[in-house]
């Protein structure tokens, strides 16, 4: 099944295994004219790079991208843009043995259920290394996003038992700090807590955030194509992903709807939320105030103490991991998440065009 | 935009508004040769019929279906299957009022933002009346997939503070109790917590969860199509509900990598797990065991206490919305989320059948 | 197979059979804003209504449309619009005998093949009656269009060996000529025509043809989603038709490059075209000139001399069939493809708004 | 807008510019299993490559493909194919004139208008080198449909007035021969006609066919997605395609239905046809015959001799255009015909495998 694809009218196709030749993307859709260039990639495929902090693997991958078609004397044509990373720093034979059993916690099992075998080598398809693409593209969503004053940014909430704290919330921190979380200090505990668990021969889990201000109110749809559907869709797709709340969330389920409603206001003649409960989705279209998501990670699940599985051969069997793995995935997925916000954003916005026969016919007027 | 269909090779086609004529959904793509009634539909839309309980609205609705086309001679017959419930209780006099200002917690703002303005009866599009598409196309999903040995069934396992305890799970009570909780006890002490919230004019929220037995291993896909990835969206698709989650959902964030990863071994010869943090699903795809969701749904947000607002016209007012409201969205939905899922599986099912070049080749061997 | 959908914005999704209880359409995406009564939708299929002349099928059909959904206050809302036909004057008994073998030329054999069965009463989905959706759906689009100053019309370009002179070009005979030829001579001689196949037991081909006018330039894509290839999937899509061109068509195979090509010059200021063999496109998007595409239709299948044909158990057998036929396909036909060709101009236009950063930066710009 | 897909289940998306970096293609739901190696695409790849015979341009390609992705040990692994061919023989000064000027036949003025401005390096996105990426998807689906016992072919027809003899028909003409036309004799004629035209500054147009023999019958839809409609969009997205057919074609438009209808008999047990008319597509669906299309191609638009036209300045003026051109485009788009055809059928094919329930039982039973 053809299920590399994400979008409708910005659609992005991705493609490419862990330890095959290279990874990559191509971007349609893409409205000509934006400046573009491999900078502009590269910034936040950096982001997402191994081997930078004591809790990221060790392996380094350059992750050089290249553009290689839909730019043309540095702007987009309109045509597809073509990317690609090559990989440089393939071990497969690191890989060998896991070819023979199923990690727990990994596609390894249903890969082979569903295709009958598996490229195994670090994980293949599903490995981390496959959102390379849907960073790329994300850059270029994120670029356009911010040319209309839209902006898009995920940070790290918790890792494991600890949070941040809101009132220490300094955005610089979410880049210059190794859990990408905007509070310092928290950054500190769950360093500390990522060393304990290592220590441990164990991964911990954790919690990211998205947030995406100067929206304007009406993006989305009201039934299938709900803007809040069509985001948890996209952060369910990351990997490790399992469970994407909007707004409130979770927590909705033991409110009364009196506080859970948010009362509206006119602030200098703009219609306002006094509250955002509903983090800026109502009835599945964005409400003009900031949309707020939040995805709940599972721990890495190459883990490296002695663990029970059975093999190929339908055999169980006690296998402990080796090779290079994070102790955490949140702090390099934060980029993938606000990848997928933005495309998914961004998508919403072009097809929000054509909602109205008046602004239709003004568009072609003339 | 075209936003009221889903599914790729089952996909519906829902439309209609709470006070329109009528409702109703086209569901394309069903294989020929199932037996089929209205049978199979009414009993699956009564479950989400209005006036049956003292939690729910006393608006009676027939809600009666008929199958215009598709079925001959008591059999699909692959070609779209119509199917259309008329509106007979439409007071629209009871709406006229909030015609003129933005209900707190509904899509009357978003709604004009997008479209210019709105049909105001009864919330249009974005009333629960929508759902009734989903669960008709839902019944048909349902009873193919039980044809196959694959049940669907969702309850509802919070109401507000009060949870179920797993314990004294009886499935019978799930359609025979009024908040459709499978647990006797709590189906009595939400009861009269829901009493209680509507005493003091307001609503609850709650949570609702859907189990998925029988499914073979490798349904879904490895990168956008994860199988839970479109549980998020069909489940996030459903009005009021701001979370979703698969398997230990939330929870896995706090958690270890020794604790979530579920160990495989061999039980009578198939391979299973020792425990189902993953709630069914790894890497995007079914592994065998079954497939837990869980939704947190935001109280009604029509309430009868006064609640700020604006109106049309942006000016500050007070409001006190009346007519015929449940006090809580779950029970109902919870039929919904059923449908929902069950169309979201059998689609995966089908998409499936294309994996393997081998089991194509047989198919088409004579 | 999910078959019965067209378009991606402007996207319609037909369903129904010949004689079953209804026929109808979901039109999705259809901008918010737009005056629309049933009155806009039964003037377009009452042109392709049987009973009407003498060279179309004596049964009568009252064909008279519903709107269910989607209008308020006499305004297209933004949400889907459900339109439903029932079906008043089937008489199945005629079809009983047919239910036994397959008529040759028809989708007897094709259906029985794919679904293992079929609803053999009138030709079941294959019916022409289908087109009852797309009519409906395309009165829609021709309405949006003719808002804008596009005007979309076909007509009956010939009937067996009768052609018409385009210098005898009267655009309102397509209305009132039986035969919806603009040339009131060709008429005359292709009812004759009609006349001597019918009496011959017999059936005759024809062709038809549809022209755009006031399109802007630039609509359509330059790869798979080309105007004419959508075009030519549009019209191939109605039954009987067996080949389709777009301006000089199959000429173009014995032209020269010389001849071809079509001269750019400046006519006050506005770039255009000396002639226009290309059919108003150019490397699948519109030029600004008018779009020409043109339909071979074959003979109606359902002829009443003997035909030799098999039946469902597998033996040779000589039929004969009778019933209700039009000796020509095409005077009908005409409708279908006017409707088709304007789902697939507004959709094309409704895509072509994404196409610029700068537009859509201009769009959004209060 | 995103155009650049084509296909459902096996889905390609191609990218690239005559003169960019590179060109390529990435096919999505390839069956796992198949045995796939570079030699297999190249083999394609390599009927399309300019420089070969006296009627193509001299310009040399090397048009090496490399596999990026999807396969694994030899064999598709279900994921996505990722293949690119890096362009080599660019001459970008060649084309710096044709930026000013709109050049007849040409997508140049339809680009800018859609885009505002454009790649105008060898035609940019519009060239035939986009083919590649075509052609490349092509190789794979053929070699899957091969698998199962269906072959496809395509081959030159005519060329200006030359046509083959149906009699002389020899498959291994259609690679041999300069023009891929089976008839020898009428290649020598048509290689004359051409160096006539060439002579004359100007090039001819021609017709190419495509065969699909050993398909089942029952692939493809009853209403939109009928085979024949989808193999129109594929072949008429073919650049220079002007018309498409499937059997008779234009033809039908003088046929009596006598003569139209095949019909049926039985042939061992066979449901056969004693004449192929329909080109072996009824009602949308294969009929088990032959599978027969044809694709009448305009000449070639860059032609040497003068012609009229504008600038981008919007000024007339007359032009030269120089530079590397073939003048006929038909030999070598034949590759391509039959490209997008196996794409099609393949796509049908896997489509196909979910229209009955208890095939799809019989599929999951174990």
């Amino acid at each position: 099944m053809a299920g590399s694809s994400f979008g409708n009218i910005f659609r992005i196709t991705t493609w490419g295994e862990s330890h095959g030749k290279a990874l990559g993307v191509v971007v349609d859709g893409v409205p000509a004219g934006l400046m573009l260039s491999e900078n502009d990639i590269q910034a936040l495929l950096d982001r997402r790079k191994p081997g930078q902090t004591s809790i990221s693997t060790p392996r380094v991958e350059a992750d050089q991208v290249e553009i290689l078609s839909g730019v043309f004397e540095g702007r987009t044509t309109g045509t597809p843009i073509s990317m690609i990373v090559r990989n440089t720093s393939q071990k497969s034979g690191d890989y060998s043995e896991i070819a023979s059993y199923y990690r727990p916690g990994h596609a390894d099992y249903t890969f082979d259920e569903k295709y009958g075998f598996r490229d195994y080598r670090g994980g293949g398809r599903s490995s981390g290394r496959e959102t390379i693409g849907r960073v790329a593209a994300g850059a270029i969503a994120s670029k356009i996003l911010k040319s209309m004053g839209i902006d898009v940014y995920a940070y790290t909430t918790a890792i494991g038992e600890i949070a941040i704290d809101y009132d220490k919330f300094e955005r610089a921190n979410i880049l210059a700090l190794p859990t990408a979380m905007p509070d310092a200090d928290a950054n500190t505990k769950a360093m500390e807590y990522l060393q304990t668990a290592r220590a441990n021969c164990d991964s911990v889990g954790g919690i990211m955030e998205c947030k995406v201000t100067g929206l304007p109110a009406g993006l989305g749809d009201t039934v299938f194509e709900k803007l809040d559907a069509n985001l948890a869709k996209a952060i369910m797709s990351i990997g490790a992903v399992k469970a994407v709340e909007i707004g409130d969330g979770v927590k909705v389920a033991t409110q009364y709807g009196s506080e859970n409603n948010d009362a509206f206001y006119m602030d200098d003649d703009i219609v306002s939320k006094k509250t955002n409960h509903a983090g800026g989705i109502l009835g599945g279209m964005s409400d003009g105030d900031d949309v707020i998501i939040r995805a709940y990670v599972k721990p890495t699940p190459s883990i490296f103490c002695p663990q029970q599985t059975v093999n190929r051969a339908h055999e169980d069997i006690e296998i402990q991991i080796k090779g290079r793995h994070d102790p955490i995935i949140v702090p390099r997925a934060v980029v993938v998440m606000e990848s997928m916000t933005a495309i998914t954003i961004l998508d919403a916005l072009l097809l929000n065009m054509t909602a109205r026969l008046d602004k239709i016919q003004e568009f072609y007027k003339k």
